[in-house]
């Protein structure tokens, strides 16, 4: 009964801004809200109802959907002055889209659910096109009553939603393991396309051979046309992977476990960060080699 | 004409030999040699002729195919006392498949054709079953009149062979492009996985998960399963990738150029060889890292 649950989706980039889309086609119309009066007006076009604030956007609502960038933010919507957690349906549940260490992710969690509410721990991967049609991957955990009050938001969002344990934080460990290794290789694929162009290869070839060879990952298919096309605008900006990796890197020091590779990874984007890139495209960590090292890249075609 | 053809291999280990069988399907008749007795008798019992050194192997060879691990083995066979490059025909075409910097490949590719031989610089790609059944990958550079020369042993042994330009040193650089990846995206597999296991996550589900999302790469999907199963018998031994993106880094430091993922990767590698797992599969990586943090992996089942 898509149209009779009440929704709320606090956090409207183009990530929000997407699943609000896909829910609208779905039949479920949210209340939206973000500080952003650019993205809030871009809402209401599409069909959302634009509240005047959070606790506006959440009242009564049975289920609330964060699609915000960290844990900070995900703390302020729920539970700071005027937050959702107060405004919402008691028993409604909260779906938690940020990237955040398992141990935010648990503190939340048990926060909400001494507010009488369910918790979904839900990072996303997918970017914003996989978001507006729906496609996107969850890797989550929370209670079974959680995961069923979210059933009908999660089957208009999502391709695949993993359910991986009844304990928040375990969604939250799973995203972090794949973000190691995502922020890894795509520092890896500026590394080795930029030692290419260092040897002199044609690196429209090199990119042809290696994506069908055994040095291939997912981001080097999908981060080096960047490179190729010089077009370094932000799909997903270096600061992403500050962050991300950042959130490894203070989890292995807590854990006493060493990151070495994913530490090394996150050297490479603060470089990049340090050279003014930070809202760049991830890809930038090559432009960032190539200024080091006086190579030159492909640059972007006019259009 | 492929049985008027004389061709020589030398080196046959596990990936000379499933070439000589590969070649023999297609009717092509090896002569061989390595100096390991065991893997002669072998490339004799699969229908090869077992040669009594490297220059009766070669002797009067159109094609002479090099299959050994480094430069240096490669130079010993063809230009040693008693070498190959004498022995064969006169512009007769060697297929040098070992992994080694540009540098070298261009040394020895000028060597041979001072003595009036052909050379093709052919690093090769795909593990010993892949050569059995003929679907090897070939990153390779040399004159057309190589590859021409060459062509109906290439027919034999390889899926794909990438024409990557006139000049030996091309298919050396790509495959050095390709090692790069590859072994960082090893190190970073093993290191995401013990990271997974010191986070109590289900190490089949993580591999599940990763291997459908972003954080993916060749490498994850194809070594993982090694760690999963308990199972460091070498497919490719740790000393591959010390040897590998040893030359990367040495490389780097040649033509002042960063490597510092890559180098980050070697460092874990020689770790794990130091802990004495040198000949052991290159994703000993993971229980390296396991033994230094007191980790349980999963054990080799017992058969």
């Amino acid at each position: 009964m898509p149209n009779n649950l009440s929704v709320a989706i606090i956090g409207l980039g183009s990530m929000g801004l997407g699943m609000a889309q896909a829910m609208l086609k779905a039949g479920i119309k949210a209340s939206g809200f973000d500080l952003n009066a650019a993205s809030l007006a871009a809402f209401e076009n599409q069909g959302g109802r634009a509240a005047s604030g959070i606790a506006d956007a959440a009242k009564g609502c049975d289920v609330l959907l964060t699609v915000v960038v960290n844990a900070e933010q995900t703390r302020s919507i729920l539970f700071g002055p005027s937050g959702a957690a107060h405004a919402m349906k008691h028993g409604g549940v909260i779906i938690s889209c940020a990237t955040m260490s398992p141990e935010n992710a648990r503190g939340l969690a048990k926060e909400a659910m001494s507010m009488g509410l369910l918790y979904l721990d839900a990072p996303m991967s997918g970017g914003a096109a996989k978001a507006a049609t729906g496609q996107l991957t969850f890797m989550a955990s929370g209670l079974p009553e959680a995961f069923a009050s979210a059933q009908s938001v999660l089957d208009a969002v999502a391709g695949k939603v993993y359910k991986l344990g009844d304990a928040a934080g375990i969604g939250a460990s799973f995203k972090m393991v794949n973000q190691l290794l995502a922020g890894v290789h795509i520092a890896a694929a500026c590394e080795a396309m930029t030692f290419a162009a260092k040897l002199g290869l044609d690196l429209e070839k090199v990119f042809e051979v290696i994506s069908a060879s055994a040095g291939n990952s997912w981001m080097f298919e999908n981060r080096v046309p960047h490179i190729l096309e010089g077009d370094y605008s932000p799909r997903s900006a270096i600061s992403i992977f500050t962050k991300d990796l950042g959130i490894v890197s203070d989890m292995g020091r807590k854990e006493k476990f060493p990151t070495q590779i994913a530490s090394t990874a996150l050297q490479m984007f603060l470089m990049t960060a340090a050279a003014g890139m930070d809202g760049d495209d991830d890809a930038s960590v090559a432009r960032m080699i190539a200024q080091i090292t006086g190579l030159e890249l492909p640059k972007a075609k006019k259009s």
